[in-house]
Parts: structure tokens; C-alpha cells; sequence
């Protein structure tokens, strides 16, 4: 709110009201106030309850100059995501919620879950969140590099998932942690059977706290963060048609597990039942506006009938802020591929990417545009061109 | 917002301003504030107008001991629910609305309507909310004494509908009365013709005003509920699959009248009409941080082609609070059933529960957790256990 | 809110507090407000960001004398609209946003937009919203002279759409004009291809500006608006399916155009592709309590294969307050047709109404009754008689 002084603190300096007289005032006043970025913001005095009520949206054009003679190009305009966010504390400033839905065509729950925060090194979380996993999709939509993350972490992401979590971080965030138990049966989808996929994620920071923004923020002092993740599940035939593969592609797809097939299908190609173990690592730094991060994906898949299935994919991304808190360049090569006979004609897809951002408010207002060359080597005729064009603002 | 004075009532108190001017000054200042377990609420400074933003999420564990080889245990995170309410007043006072929506899943429109309050005995409701039946359906599913209502009330109860309504209180509440007439066919569903259910509800309170909340939150006088409620409607082929029976579990399962069923199997089975009355009875109590309940539920289905059908149900209930505003006790019965002919088989049922409350601000913030046997008499193997543990808050 | 003075006044006009000392208390202040008829409002001091939470809801009652023997009649409740809108401005006053969704029965999305005022002649709007079209239609459902739009409008009407528009006024608002690109496809509905939708439209206001509100409010002076729009599209089979006939009754029912139609269906009746212009043309005036309104809409598609097909149609209205601000007598004939042969059989309908408008607070609460006749001269034995009566608020 600036540096100008409210009445009260007038008051008190002018000596028509004591000091004492100030902090009952001040008390008294009950915490209301619209925060860019943040949204609006309402409190108890004591802070014990605070409710947030805000989100952000993202409108998107979008050229696909479509590699084919027999298809249209598609000339695109699209609302992204319009999120709402309601977040605060009740009771405790330890004891935490937040809910998130996306209103953008319809309404799609998403996070919905509380916690509480024991300490620096452990807080409890249970509802429906994101899993540890890569740490681009941990990092919000909103503070992406580019328009959208990349083709390896939509291709392996797992998105949301019912659950609860332990998390917390050591000496001053250089160690952080997240170790959890969730339904595996994706968003909004309740556990057919007591089988729970478990995940976790260890980050060190050796130079300090980082934050999950792909932003080149000015800092003055280097940032890095190596980080790794892991999640494992067990389904069997009564999984398939819950929404397990809804995120990702390469179980709903290439593992032909998704929503559509059977659990008939399931027990004859898989077997009673199939294990796959997900696995991320990540670097990435930041210093003087510049940013770099790579991040590996790899998916083993183990069904108990018929052989081991493996995938992998990584991406390689810089940005470096031209004009510091205002033009960011960035260049991005993400690839994706399977060598395995079961399904490798679904896999061997690349995407070069370069994208210029504009910051009229750091992440609560900018402009994102980006030129995506996407070269699939498996059908041959698919290197397709896209253009997009994506306004972001918080409100 | 405590016992700390406003600047206005500081200045006032020194004589720096008048009491006129502290009127006039109090007067001008917006209401805007944020109470716990009520949301945020905004206002005009006669009170004229106000509008109120919160809501309520249960988050919940459920394990369900399956009692059969064939089917697996199941361990299941859960957004119960998580409400959006919005509500307040226009123009006057006696003008008010209220709006609730479920965002746990998707979203799910509850209620949505506007009232007028004559007087103490005549309010005058229209659009979608709950008519008038048991009370255990009509006390908020954030008040129960349980995490969930009882078996008896899912089986019988109606749940939400269109309509309008007269209800009103006489003595200072010691008779409330509920009267209405309503599409008859669900929660957001068009009356496809001129039927209406017609529903009533009598309240008698002899010991003064008895809130619809089934806590034992400690009083230093007892307090007594004696109410009854009836409700009755003409369906005929035309309103099957039209949502009439979405919530009445009895009409959907046992009757077979349920979305999925056509027009032509209804005249078939039942003819051109069928008539149906539901029933209920309770007494609730409460002293000293001690509660007891017990409602009767029951259904008569008269078509116009074949016999009558009967069914009926009821629970008993009853909670203490051990440690007073935190930590309670409670246990329930509740059982089902129909020896008729046409659906016997649907229905010999029965529950028994045992439940913790710990309370942190009563119904704002708590824990709940229950054991339950489910005896399914009629399919002798399904007598399942049932734990359960959920988290509230209001936001 | 009303004339009484705020605290940091009286201590100004007492000498309390010096001008400056006033100044930067004012500027200190959050500026969060409850204004009735526009919800709750949150602001930073200076403006440039803010943050609206409002909307308003409609509640109807709608008895239907169906003119057959066959038929039921019908008697309905219903949540006519519930719309939540969000809406302010980032970073500065000029770059301002707008999101509406309907929560009547479940969520549907209906505006997401931003646009930036470079001046008054230029406003660049980008996202989901209503395109150029007949005024009618563009006038809010809040703020119509019936409980609903009139017959000619529910027939050619196109809803939302996504895309991208300029807008702007000259001299006062006498000139207006409205140009603009979408998809094409209907709301919430990515473009399969790269054609587009062209849109625009023209509003003289000779007598000076003419908000969008066909109430009669008392104005000292008379106010007169001359407008026409049109729309132009090129459709093909890949667009059927798609939702772009959603809100316009004629492309969904009489070319059979609409979602279950398929692509192959299209290029066998209509060739490769199908071009198709919307006009309309409109006079408003208002005086004295009194409006006058008439529109005319007609549709010509043109097929690739086959002949051009026309349909056309109109309403006139007149309104008056007899008791100015409160009560409002009003008269609407609205007719369509189409006298070509290829679906000539649909369209032969007029609708006479005659209404009563309640004003307790102007639209921002007012109770609206009708009595409608529906003459279907092709379907001789459907002169339906239709009374409504609906109540509105905002809140």
C-alpha cells in the first residue's frame, strides 16, 4: 500500500493518540485488501483466520501450420486456463487450505486440500494436489518459460492426485522434501482397490532457497537446484477407466490404459496386473536475469504378463532477460522417444522452440510468444509449425 | 473483532471528536469484514445490502473392509465436499438470498434462492433448496454429529428441489412450520408438466428455539424437538428420468424409477400413475453437552397398476461431549427395510456407529472419525466395516 | 455510501489533521467497498488495479397451456441465470478484464476477455465474448424490457464466440462501431481450421450516448440509437459438431446444422463448403419514461452445392413507466419465417406479448410478469399460451 501513513499512525506521531491507543486501533481494524498478484485478502486481526480469493488467466492464440495436404491448418483462439483460487488459514496460521478450480470452459476442480506446517521440517498434507514429481509441473502454469511446459513434461506428468503428503525443508531450504501416499487413480477419482501410488522428491539448493519460477528474475546471487523424484504404482484391471492416465500420455496412449479401454483388455495384454515406476531429474540455475534447466523423465513399465516396456524423454531450456524484469528471450529442445517394440511407433518426437516474453508485472500481467517446430521422425510428414501468442494476468 | 477500540471510539473517548461526529464517522466506514467460520462479508452502512462469500470443505479417508474374496478392500482419499455459499440481503433486511454450489468435483448447483420475511410467522421462499422432510436431512451436513447422515436418511431422503415455499415460526420458535410446492423432479430439473410435490413440515420446540445442529455444544437449559414431516407426489412415465429420484434412494434402486429407466417401462411395470407419500418423525434432545436423537422414515408408493409397496427406516443416535467444545463421543443405529413382495430383496439393512468429534472451533474447524459395521442381512456376506476420518473447515 | 463524512474529514474540517496529512491518509486507505447492483469491489489506492466479485440471478416461474390434447401442460419452477462475473483492471485503468460464468445448473463458462482502451476510439478486446450482432442480443439478460429476449432474437441470435475485436466511440459516443475475427465455432470451442467468423457493427447515437438498457428510465432528454450489424462465415463439414449453431436456432434446426449432425451428412447436402451472412437493423428511442425499440434480423446461407436458402424476422416493442423508477407497462409482437422451399416448414411463428415490470431497486431488484401467445401458423394446433414471472436481483 505504499509508504503513506493511515490516520492512526498520524494520530500517533501528531500526539492525539498515545501509543498504546495506536496498537488498539490498529487491532481493531480488521485486515481487508486487494494485493496485485495476490488478489483480494481478507483477515482476523490476529491472523489466525485469513481467506484469499483470486487466480489468474490465460488467453491464447494459437497458428498450427499443419504438415499435411489432407488437413486444415488451424487458426486458434483459446481460453487457456481461468483459475480460481481461494487459499488462507483458519484456527492457526499453521493450519493452512487451498482450493483451485479452472473456470475455463466449465468448471474442473483441481487442488483442494489443507495443511498443516509442525514445523519448518514437516508439514502434513491431505487432499488433492500435485504429487512430487518433475519439477516443471510442480512449477505453476503461471511462471512458466514459455507459453506451456514442454513436450517431455506433458508427455510424462502425472497431474493431480488424491492423497496426503509429508513435506519440509532443512537449513534454510538448501534440503527440501516431499514424500506422499495417494490414490493413483488420478484427479477427482476415488481408489477402486487399497493399492496407493507412492512418490517423493528430494531438492537441494546449495546456494540458498529457489523458488519455483522459470522467470530470470534479477537476483544478485546464483541460484541452483538438482532435484529427482520418483513414483510408483500397481494397477490392475479394475484401475483401467479411473482417470489414472488422465495426465499422462504415455500410459493413456502408448499403454493403451486409457479411459476408453477395459479392464478385459488389461488382464489380456497385461496380465492380473502391471507396476511402472516414474523417474525425474532436474538442474537448474538462475543468476543475473539468465536461467538454465534440464530435466530427465524416464517410465518403466512392468506388466506381469508379456515383457518390460521403458520411455524416456528430457528438455534443455535458457532465457536470458534482454531488458531485466521487462524482455526475456528463451530457446527450448524437448524430445521424447521409445525404442521398445511393444510401442515404439507411438514415440520419437522432438520440439524446438523460441519464445520472447514481455513483463508488464512480473508474472501478474506479461505476454508470452513462441515459434514451435516439432519434428515427429515416426510420421515422417508431421513436422508441424506453431505459432503462439498468450496474454497472462492475475487478478 | 475483540474487545479493542475502533480509532473512532478512541478519539471519541478523548473528546477530539463529538459523539455526533463519531456517529456520522462510523456511519461512513464501508462493513467490510472477515468472520471465522462465516467467511467475508460485505455491506452497505444501513445493512440494506450485503453479500457474504465462504463455504465449507470436508476432506476424507474411508477404508472399507470389503466382507467378500471377490472384491477388494478399499482405501480411498476423498473431496467430500467443498462448498461455495454466497448469500446476503437486497434492498432490505427482510429481502435475502443464498446461493451453494458443490466445487468438489466438477460443479454441482445446490441452492439458489430468494426469500421475503413478513413477519416472524411468514417467509416466503422461492427456486431451489431443500423441502421440507426429515430433520436430519435438513440439518446441514456441515452440523452432523457423524461425518455422514445415517443410513435410514440416505435411503429416504429427498435432497434438493425447485419450488415455492411458506414457512414460519410463532411463540419465539416454539412451533416452526415448513409448507411447499415444488416441481417434483429433482435439483435442477424442469417439471415436465403440471404435477407438483407438495411437502409440509410441523416443529414443536417446547423448551424454546432448538437450532437444526446435532453437536452437543453445552447449554445451561435442555432443549426439546418433536417434528414430523410429510411429503407427496403423482409421477407419471413422463417424469421418469427426469432426476425426481436422484437423492431417494428407495424410489431409484428399490422402484426402479431411476434416470436410467424409460417412460414405457414405468407405464408397464406401474400403469399411468404412480403416488407416493414419505413420511417422517422425530425427537431430538439435548442437555448439558449430551444430545439424543431418533427419526422414523417411511415410504408408501401406491401405482395405478399392481399393489401397494411399502418401506420404512429409522436411527437413533445419541452423543456426548466429553471434553465440552472439543472432544466428543458418539454412537448410532440405523436400519432399513421392506418385507413387501414387489422390492424385498433390496432391503434388510442395517448400521452401527462409533465416532469421535474433536473440535478446534466447533463446526469451523474439527476432526471426525467413525467405525462402522454395515449387516446386510439379506446378502448374508457383505457385512462390511467400514473407518472413516475427515477434516472440516469453514473458509 | 451516502453523505455522512469519514473520520479522517472531520479531523481535517477540525483542524486536527492539516490538508496533507488528510491526503495521505485517503491515499493509505484500501479502497473496498459493497456498491449495490455491482457487488463487492477491492482496489489499490491509485486505481490501476482492481478486483469486482458480483453477478445477479434470475427466478422463474413459467406456466405453459400447451394447445394440444396430447400434451401435458406445463408448470415450472426454475433457475433461469446465476451468474457470477469477475471483473476490474491490471496494472493500469486501461487494460481491463471480464469473466462471467452461469452457475444456474452446473458451471458454464460464458465471458473471459481483456481489452485495452488506447483511447476512446480504440479498445482492443481478446478472449471469449459476445461478437458484433443485433442489439437485442447484446443488451444484457438484465437488463431487458421482458423476462426474456423476444422471439426473432432467440432464432437468429449467435451467443459467444472466441476471438479478437476493435472497438470504439466518436464525438461523445454519437459514433460507435464493433469489428471483429472469431473462431466461429461457438462458445468454449477450439476452430478445427483456419477459416474465421467476421463480425461487425454500427450505433449512431445522434441525440448523444445510449447505454444498452431497454428500460425506460427517466431521461430529461429524448435519446435516439440507429445500429445494423452483420456476420459472415464460411463453413464446412469439418465444422459441424463443433457447437457454432449452438445459440442460433435457425443453422442448429432448419439447415440442420447443429451438434449431432456429422461431417459426411454436411457434404452431401451442402457441397464442400457453405457461406452464410447475418444482418440486422435497429431504431431505439426513449423519452419521458417511454421506449420505442424495432429490429430486424435476416440469415442467408449459401451453399456450395444446391440453392440459397433465407429466413427472416423481426420484433417491435414498446415500453412505459407509469410510475417512473417503479412500475412499467409493456408490448412486444415478434415474428419469423422463411417461405423457401429447402426448410420452409420450420419457421412460420409469431409471438404477441404483453408485460409488467416491478422495479424495487431498478434492475438491481424488480419482479417481471408476462403473458405470451404463440401463433405457429405451420403447425396449426400450436398456439401455445405461456405466462412467466420472474424475479431478479443483483448481488
Amino acid at each position: 500500500q505504499g509508504e503513506a501513513k493511515s490516520i492512526e499512525e498520524i494520530l500517533k506521531e501528531k500526539g492525539v493518540i498515545t501509543v498504546e491507543e495506536y496498537q488498539e486501533a490498529v487491532t481493531q481494524k480488521p485486515d481487508v485488501a486487494y494485493v496485485p498478484g495476490k488478489g483480494f485478502t481478507a483477515a482476523t486481526a490476529d491472523g489466525k483466520y485469513k481467506l484469499h480469493i483470486g487466480g489468474y488467466a490465460q488467453l491464447l492464440y494459437k497458428y498450427t501450420d499443419v504438415d499435411s495436404n489432407a488437413a486444415d491448418d488451424k487458426s486458434d483462439f483459446n481460453i487457456r486456463r481461468f483459475k480460481l483460487q481461494i487459499a488462507g488459514n483458519v484456527v492457526s496460521k499453521d493450519f493452512g487450505y487451498k482450493f483451485q478450480g479452472d473456470m475455463k470452459n466449465g468448471f474442473t476442480t483441481e487442488d483442494a486440500f489443507i495443511n498443516y506446517k509442525f514445523a519448518a521440517p514437516l508439514t502434513v498434507q491431505v487432499g488433492q494436489f500435485k504429487p512430487a514429481q518433475a519439477r516443471q509441473e510442480l512449477t505453476s502454469a503461471a511462471k512458466q518459460l514459455f507459453p506451456e511446459r514442454s513436450l517431455a513434461n506433458d508427455t510424462f506428468n502425472l497431474g493431480r492426485d488424491l492423497g496426503v503428503q509429508a513435506a519440509g525443508s532443512f537449513a534454510g531450504k538448501i534440503v527440501e522434501y516431499r514424500l506422499g501416499l495417494f490414490n493413483g487413480n488420478g484427479p477427482n477419482t476415488a481408489n477402486p482397490d487399497d493399492r496407493h501410488m507412492v512418490t517423493g522428491r528430494l531438492d537441494l539448493n546449495p546456494l540458498g532457497a529457489y523458488a519455483m519460477d522459470e522467470a530470470g528474475w534479477t537476483s544478485d546471487k546464483p541460484l541452483l537446484n538438482i532435484g529427482g523424484s520418483f513414483a510408483w504404482n500397481k494397477i490392475g484391471g479394475g484401475d483401467v477407466g479411473s482417470g489414472f492416465s488422465k495426465d499422462n500420455d504415455v500410459m493413456d496412449v502408448a499403454l493403451n490404459l486409457d479411459d476408453a479401454a477395459t479392464a478385459a483388455a488389461f488382464t489380456a495384454n497385461y496380465g492380473s496386473d502391471l507396476t511402472w515406476l516414474l523417474w525425474t531429474a532436474n538442474v537448474n540455475a538462475a543468476w543475473m536475469g539468465a536461467t538454465l534447466a534440464g530435466e530427465y523423465y524416464a517410465l518403466n513399465a512392468d506388466p506381469s504378463l508379456g515383457s518390460d516396456w521403458d520411455a524416456d524423454g528430457y528438455y534443455v531450456q535458457a532465457g536470458y532477460q534482454v531488458i531485466p524484469q521487462t524482455l526475456e528471450l528463451a530457446a527450448r529442445y524437448s524430445a521424447v522417444e521409445s525404442t521398445d517394440t511393444q510401442a515404439s511407433a507411438k514415440f520419437d518426437k522432438a520440439e524446438t522452440q523460441f519464445g520472447v516474453n514481455y513483463y508488464f508485472a512480473k508474472h501478474a500481467a506479461k505476454v508470452q510468444a513462441d515459434y514451435t517446430l516439432v519434428s515427429d521422425d515416426w510420421n515422417a510428414d508431421k513436422d508441424d509449425n506453431i505459432v503462439r501468442l498468450q496474454a497472462q494476468f492475475y487478478y
